[in-house]
């Protein structure tokens, strides 16, 4: 591995498994659906043994709530643009960006199909809604800091992140930056 | 059959089959999932002939399109209620009624399925959303009759109907006359 490959993938090698793992996974839920693979041609996809994937996430149902959480929040680190107004706005685009980009409807739909599965589907929603309040409450904390009225973090499902969620599920219009902006301003 | 079966069953022979159609359809959506029945599966749990659906619908498709327009947007007639903020409220209640109903989260799925399917997609999405604009129009209509100043069909469906339908596709908390009301008066 040389110098550029390594800086492309910080983390070392449980980073690249993950990724790879993970890509394996949105490729198959992409193309056959959730409850239409197994853990092990999902291994065979990442070109990592089943036993690495058992080890690390113990079922395929654990790995796939991983994936949706990991995509439907991921924003590491979170943006700090010094106002509320800018740190919603470029969160509510970065939203856009993932459920809009290569794989983003299968995630969503996949985030749907765990949600209504039984205990396992309780917990992946629960670890989906407690890490995006997580995350949100970072914003929110540093915007009280500066003397600012955030919202709550069911606002912002409700009035920011639902409607891009149900127009990108039922292929409703596409996400522009006007569009996100005054789903943000209207919150606030 | 008897009055009170007559009363029950307004429409005649035509309504009662469309009816137990569209019963069979929920059914096995409830119980299979999209993609998981055919033609024949509908017909023989409606008690009529794969022809009847054939010659009424055309094809599974267009069934399926048929009851998620039905289910999702029924509401005949629409509330009158004197005011906007009334019928506005009336209509949400009756949508949280639907899907939070039987087979209301199976009929969202569906509807969500669907949607994403291509071309017959593309239709059975403008049948759901041109039906959903049509029927609020005549609300927004009685409003500026009144000297009221109507939301876009866009703003009811980013903010009283999407965040509904996503904390039911999520199963995240109850929608309670409380929580349907405040989406409405966001609204307004």
């Amino acid at each position: 591995m040389d110098d550029q490959q390594r800086a492309r993938r910080p983390g070392g090698r449980s980073a690249r498994v993950r990724a790879a793992v993970h890509q394996a996974v949105t490729g198959l839920i992409s193309e056959r659906g959730y409850g239409h693979f197994t853990v092990g041609e999902v291994a065979a996809r990442a070109g990592v043994a089943d036993s690495s994937i058992y080890r690390r996430w113990g079922s395929l149902e654990n790995l796939l709530t991983d994936v949706v959480v990991t995509r439907l929040n991921a924003q590491s680190p979170m943006p700090d643009t010094g106002s509320l107004a800018g740190d919603l706005r470029a969160y509510a685009a970065a939203v856009a960006r993932e459920i809009t980009g290569p794989d983003g409807l299968a995630v969503l739909r996949l985030a749907v199909a765990l949600s209504n599965n039984g205990e396992q589907g309780l917990r992946a929603r629960d670890a989906f809604l407690s890490e995006r309040t997580r995350q949100l409450q970072s914003i929110f904390d540093r915007a009280r800091d500066r003397g600012e009225h955030p919202p709550d973090a069911l606002g912002v499902l409700d009035h920011i992140l639902a409607p891009m969620y149900i127009r990108v599920l039922f292929g409703a219009g596409p996400l522009t930056p006007d569009y996100i902006d005054a789903l943000v301003d209207r919150v606030l």
